[in-house]
Formats: C-alpha cells, sequence, structure tokens
C-alpha cells in the first residue's frame, strides 16, 4: 500500500468515525478517538463541544490527559472541568501550566450561565498613550505568543479599568503616530460578570460584535465573549427552550449521549404531574356522569372538543415563548397580546364551529347516532358553541400563562403544550357540559 | 434648559422609544424613528432586521430613503430588497450606487435561505505572489475604502478561484519578506452557493469561523458568510421549529410585526386538520358508543388515557426534532432510537400506570363510582394496561414521525405535539376500549 493510498484510507475512515461519534457506547468513542492521526485529533477535539471533550479526556488514560488538557483555551478548559465529576477536577487542574491554572481557576468562581463564565480572560490590552505604530507593533509580539483573539484591542488604564476600544481595522487604517487615545472610542457597550447569558447573546447578535467586554462594578476589565460562544449560547437557549416547549425538564447534555435513567428522570417527572393534573378529567367527567348515562352521544365529542382547546393554547404559548426569549416582547405587554389572542381565538373557533358542524352532519348521516334524529341540529348546535368556547379560553390561557410563570419567575417555556392541554382539558369539559345542560336541557339532558 | 439636560433628555426618550418598539404601531415607529438624533438613529436602524429596516425605509418620505439605503452592506441591503413589495424594488434599488446595485442583483438571484442569499461579496483578496509586507499595505489601503471583514484575506488566482486563506493574525506574525503563497493555509472549509443555510450555520459554530468563503462549482469564490449571519439564522431557524412544534406554520415575521389575518392563515391551517384529524375520535367512540352505554364509568378516564399518550408522544417527538436540526441523529439512525425510546416508554409507562392505579382508589374512595364496587380492581386493571399501551405506543409514534418526516423530505418539526397528540388519541382510543374488552368482558362488558 503506498503511503498516499494509507492516508486516504486513515482520512475515509475518520470521516466514518467522526459521522458515527453521536451514537457510538462510550469506549468506543475513545478507542476511535486514539486511532486518529494527531492532526486529525486535534481538529476534532477541537470542534467537540466541553461534554464531548470532556468524556474523551475521562476516556484516555492519564498519562495522556495533560496534551490535551493544554491544547485548550482557559475559557474552555473551564468548561470542560465543569463537566467532569467533581473528584477528577483537581486532578486536571493540575495538569494545566501555572498561569493557566490561575485564569482557569477565576473562571471557575462564576456561572455556567452568566457573562463571567462564558468569556476568556485573554484579550489584546494596550495603553491610551501608546502611538498607533507602538500598538501595532506591541500586538504584533502578542498575536506571537498566542494571543487568538485579534478582532479588538482594549485600552486600560493602570488599574485595568477600560477606558476604550480600537478595532484592528481602525488600528490598520489610522494614522502611525496619532496616539491612540484619540482614535478610541469611549462609548463602549460592555456586559456585568453576572449578567445572565441569555441577554449577553441578545446584544451580541443585535449588535454584530465579535467580542464583547465584561467589567465588574468598579469597571475593571474582567475578559471578552467572542462570537463564537454566543452562537452556542444561542443553540443551547433554543435547544433547552423547544424541550421544555415539549412537556419535560430541558437535558443538559445531547440526547444521544444522556444515559437512559438521567433521561427517564428528566421525562417522567413533568409525566406524572401532568397526569396527576388530568386526575381532575376524572373528576370532572364523574361530576357530568348523569348527563352522559342519559346522552352517550355527548361522550364521543369529548376528544374533540377539549383536544381543539389544548391545540390552539399550544400554538398561542409557543408564539408568546419564543417572543419572549427573543426579547420582542415584556411582561408589561400582556395586555396588548391579550387583546390580540382574543381576536385570534374568536376567529379560530368560528371556523372551527363551521367545520364541526358539518362533522355532526357528516356522522349523522353515516348512522354514527341516528337513534337521536330529532336532536341532531341542537346537537350541532352544542358542539359548535363548545369549540368557540373551547377554543377561546385556550388561546386566552396559552398566551397568558407564559406571562404568569415569568411574573412568578419561573421560566416561560414550561407552558409546555401538554400543560396547556391538561389544564385546557378540565375546563374544556366544564364548557362542554355547561353548554350541553343550557341547549339540551329538557330535550335530553 | 442647557443643551446637556436636553441631550440627556433626549436619550431618555429615544432608549423608551426602542423598549417600546415591537409593540407600537408602525405609523407610531416611523414617527419615533424621525425624532432621534442622526447617530442614534444611525446605530438603531443598523441593529434592526430587515424586516424592520424594510419598514422604516417604506415608512419614511421616499426622498428620504436613498441616505439610509446607502447605508446598508450589499448583503443587508438584498435582504431589506427582499422584505419590500415587489413594486417598491426597482425605485430602492435605483437608489444605490452602481457598483453596490450589480453587488445586490447578483445576491438577489439566490435564495435568502441559502448560502447564497447569505454571503456577502466584499471580502479582502489578495494575490499569491504578494509578500506579507505588499499584502498588509494593499490591505490598509483597501480598508480605508470602507472594507468591513478584515478577519481573513483571501489568496485568489486571475480566474477569481480560491487557492488559499490568511488570518489577519497570521499576517500580522509572519515574517514580512515572505511570500503569501508560503503562509496561505490551502486546506480551506467552503461552501457552495446552494447550500441550506441550517448546514452553513452547522459548519461555522462547530468550526468557529469568523467568516466561512462561497465558491461556485468551479471553485471561483463569491463572497464570504460572516459570524453574524450565523446568529441569525441560528436564532431564525429554531424560532420557525419552537413555531412548527406549537403546532402552526412558522411565521416569517416577528409575532407583533405580522398582522391578525396572516397570522390567522399560518394558525388556522393546522387547527383545522388537526380538528379534521381528531373526528375520527368521535368515529371511534361512535363504535364503542354500546360499551359505553353499559359502562358509563369506562368513558371518565377517555381524556386520561389518551392524553398520557399525547405527552409521551410529544416529548419523545421534540427531543428527535432538535436532535435532528442539531445533527446528531441521521435518519438511518431510527433504529438505534427507537430501541431506546421502546425501553423509555415501558419505563414511562409503567410509572404513570402505578399512578393511575392509586387514582383508581382515590376515585372510588371519593365516591365517584360506588356503583361498581366489586369491580374496581378490574377497573384499575384495565386503566393501568391501557395506560402501559398508550404512553409506549405514544412514544414510539413521537419519535419516529420526525423520521417519517424527513424521508419523505417534510420538515421533521412539523412532527408538532399537537400533531402527535392527534395521531395519538384515535389509537389510544382502540387501546383503551380493546383492554376493556379484555379484562371486563363477561363482567361489566
Amino acid at each position: 500500500m503506498t503511503p498516499q493510498i494509507e492516508q486516504e484510507q486513515e482520512r475515509a475512515s475518520s470521516a466514518k468515525l467522526q459521522e458515527r461519534w453521536s451514537i457510538l457506547p462510550p469506549e468506543e468513542r475513545v478507542q476511535g478517538f486514539q486511532s486518529m492521526s494527531r492532526n486529525e485529533a486535534d481538529d476534532f477535539f477541537l470542534s467537540r463541544t466541553p461534554h464531548g471533550q470532556a468524556t474523551i479526556i475521562m476516556g484516555i488514560p492519564p498519562i495522556e490527559r495533560r496534551l490535551w488538557m493544554r491544547l485548550l483555551e482557559p475559557d474552555d478548559a473551564a468548561d470542560v472541568l465543569q463537566e467532569v465529576p467533581e473528584e477528577a477536577r483537581a486532578e486536571l487542574m493540575h495538569l494545566l501550566d501555572e498561569p493557566t491554572r490561575r485564569e482557569v481557576a477565576a473562571l471557575l468562581a462564576y456561572d455556567e450561565d452568566e457573562a463571567g463564565g462564558l468569556m476568556s480572560p485573554r484579550f489584546a490590552r494596550i495603553r491610551p498613550d501608546m502611538t498607533v505604530d507602538e500598538a501595532i507593533s506591541y500586538l504584533r509580539r502578542q498575536a506571537r505568543n498566542g494571543l487568538e483573539t485579534l478582532y479588538y484591542a482594549y485600552i486600560l488604564d493602570r488599574e485595568q479599568r477600560l477606558l476604550g476600544i480600537v478595532s484592528f481595522r481602525e488600528l490598520f487604517t489610522a494614522h502611525p503616530d496619532q496616539p491612540i487615545k484619540e482614535v478610541m472610542h469611549t462609548d463602549v457597550i460592555t456586559v456585568p460578570e453576572t449578567m445572565d447569558q441569555e441577554i449577553v447573546s441578545r446584544i451580541v447578535s443585535e449588535n454584530d460584535f465579535v467580542a464583547l467586554p465584561v467589567v465588574d462594578n468598579e469597571g475593571h476589565m474582567k475578559g471578552i465573549i467572542t462570537f463564537d460562544d454566543v452562537i452556542d449560547v444561542v443553540q443551547e437557549e433554543a435547544t433547552e427552550d423547544i424541550q421544555k416547549i415539549g412537556g419535560m425538564q430541558a437535558l443538559e447534555v445531547p440526547y444521544l449521549q444522556t444515559g437512559l435513567l438521567p433521561m427517564l428522570k428528566k421525562r417522567v417527572g413533568w409525566l406524572a404531574l401532568l397526569f396527576v393534573g388530568e386526575m381532575f378529567t376524572a373528576f370532572a367527567m364523574g361530576y357530568y356522569e348523569d348527563e352522559i348515562a342519559r346522552a352517550v352521544v355527548l361522550a364521543l365529542f369529548i376528544p374533540l372538543i377539549i383536544s381543539s382547546g389544548g391545540n390552539s393554547g399550544s400554538q398561542a404559548s409557543t408564539l408568546v415563548i419564543r417572543s419572549m426569549a427573543l426579547g420582542e416582547i415584556r411582561v408589561r405587554d400582556w395586555w396588548h397580546i391579550m387583546r390580540r389572542e382574543i381576536l385570534s381565538g374568536v376567529s379560530q373557533g368560528v371556523i372551527l364551529s363551521l367545520i364541526a358542524i358539518c362533522m355532526v352532519g357528516l356522522l349523522f348521516w353515516q348512522g354514527v347516532f341516528q337513534s337521536h334524529e330529532n336532536h341532531v341540529f341542537l346537537i350541532a348546535a352544542t358542539v359548535a358553541c363548545s369549540v368557540i368556547g373551547v377554543v377561546l379560553w385556550g388561546t386566552v390561557a396559552g398566551s397568558m400563562l407564559p406571562f404568569l410563570l415569568r411574573t412568578v419567575r419561573l421560566d416561560p417555556a414550561s407552558a409546555s403544550a401538554p400543560l396547556i392541554a391538561t389544564l385546557v382539558d378540565v375546563s374544556g369539559l366544564v364548557i362542554y357540559f355547561t353548554t350541553a345542560r343550557l341547549i339540551l336541557h329538557g330535550v335530553l339532558l
């Protein structure tokens, strides 16, 4: 085999490995990783999520770990340390070189989901009294020493307070003898260390910043948050919201990497809660047992009617949840949204009730309830009115629940489709049977 | 009033305006925009989405439009043009200067959601035979002429084919006399013009690229896609998926900017479809009318049982939809997922069935169905077995439907919670009444 063919084969098998990675069991992952060439392994390792990197590091023999830990930037190393078991953390920390270890230790003091936990402590710092030319040659030396992020230079005073910022493009195009303090911008957008990552990502994406400086209360510069971290945050937050909207707790690691037992825990809790909530439908049905016994035909439409409330509620709640997550609406806009959704709910209810009338006709024609020949119009009227009521109620409840949750400081995304459906099911039954009593009183009931 | 106080007040009122922007009616938006100082208006305009920018441009008097159109980079101008009514497009195009107009016209040939529709045609191009020093001074001149994106320089041959790439950091740290062709990387990751934006965003976020070159079939460089476009794409795609998961068509513009009628169209279509689908529950119930008439107690548990299938299905489908969107699982992994979900479904079903048994006991104790004193254990058994069957079926159906949709080239995200619930409702009734016939035959039925 010529070396070239060998190389080709190696590349092909590595590509296949990367493709199948997510569904491989952990042992095979580590084996596969160790079979890659050094270059491939480097690229592959760096493109993994912190969770993936932690799996690799914990899977390989301890003697090989130093190499991979040292490949990580301090902020990435801190993320990996947060993914490994508590007891392994100290040992991995010890593998880092002294200055990096200090940087990582400082980062570990922050929560994962706040600005401090996202930032990198390595950024280009210059003094206000340098000239453009001096700054450029200073930064060139810094770049040789491995400073990765060269988009902006930050101008700090002697106490490390942020005075201003200058982009590389501006440095590049400024006159070489101009002092930095004349070139820099002083109206810098900064974020505090404890700001929630969701808000940070919104600021970055609205302003198209490659990097955003993080400062403490006294204005001391602590680090920068770069666009790549923001992309990850945006993906993560969307994943969390989607999982919550689906009616479960958010998984912290990717679906396929979550063990069966931890996943069961995240899912079955909500399922059980919803199941217990749905128990009230049995109570409600028990309360209307006499009506059902007298007119079994009423039972036929129960699933249809209550589900129409759940579906319209699910639409309304996901719309509101997403708009809130994107910062388009705030809690105090609730009345504005309520008015919109009442209009939507009524229109949707009327349209569905027309379909319901046709449907009752069709069922009658098919002979499903021939026995009620004389009352088919009244039954159709009952179903149609109930549908309007239930859809309107579903829409209003679905759109208002996220506001309620946010007001009591819970995540609006917990207003999941299944939760709304459960809430609306019980009230849907009450709406349906109350309508039936009003319309069919003295006739069937 | 001192000028400073005036300035302060202006800033405060502008901040308030920006906050309330999303819920303002269009006329007030334009008024508000026109009341901002030029600097504020600039920042504000550039931070809007293309839809927001289009609203502003169409709202202000035609004579003011040129200024704002010319503030936009060609890729942003193309996005804005795609948001305005067809008949206004030519007029707005005409406001651009000649070279920009040509660039914009080329971009408008691409679909909005493919790589070509995302890219900017302005990037730093250099020749392979320049020295590092020549390249730097050439780029300095280019930067003065308004080249915004200075992260990488692209090395092209005379036919504009991409030969390699060099980062500014590398240019900065390389020896000034070295020829570019010795410094550049030739193993560049590129994307074709027609690649779907979802895949592009995945490549950027996995590799942490600030910018990604777009090339045509012959390797000619067409433009670059920058990180800020990718953040927008990631947000957009998540919003679309969330809206679909909520059981509706994706809105193309933000919730609050969508008129009531267009929104009704996006929502009521799916609602009506689901409503018609749910009609089969009425047929199924009609089929079991005799059983219900003989044992009304069975009707009490209908909402409880069918909703448990819908809820477990909603969890499974959202998990699979999101993992697919993140590229973690592919269609051919279906069997792997199926096995996982069968295990989940059985465990969840068993846990819920235990709750169901307690619940039947509780209802009996509360006197809801005292009349069936002798059969309370059989009723509990019927409910418990049905719950296991329905939850397992919901989980399997929910996890497999996204695969099925992708196989027939539909969006897996359409496997919404309401759709799964509707599908599972009919089959849930069949599972329930079949179990009831088996267990209660000769007793109640």
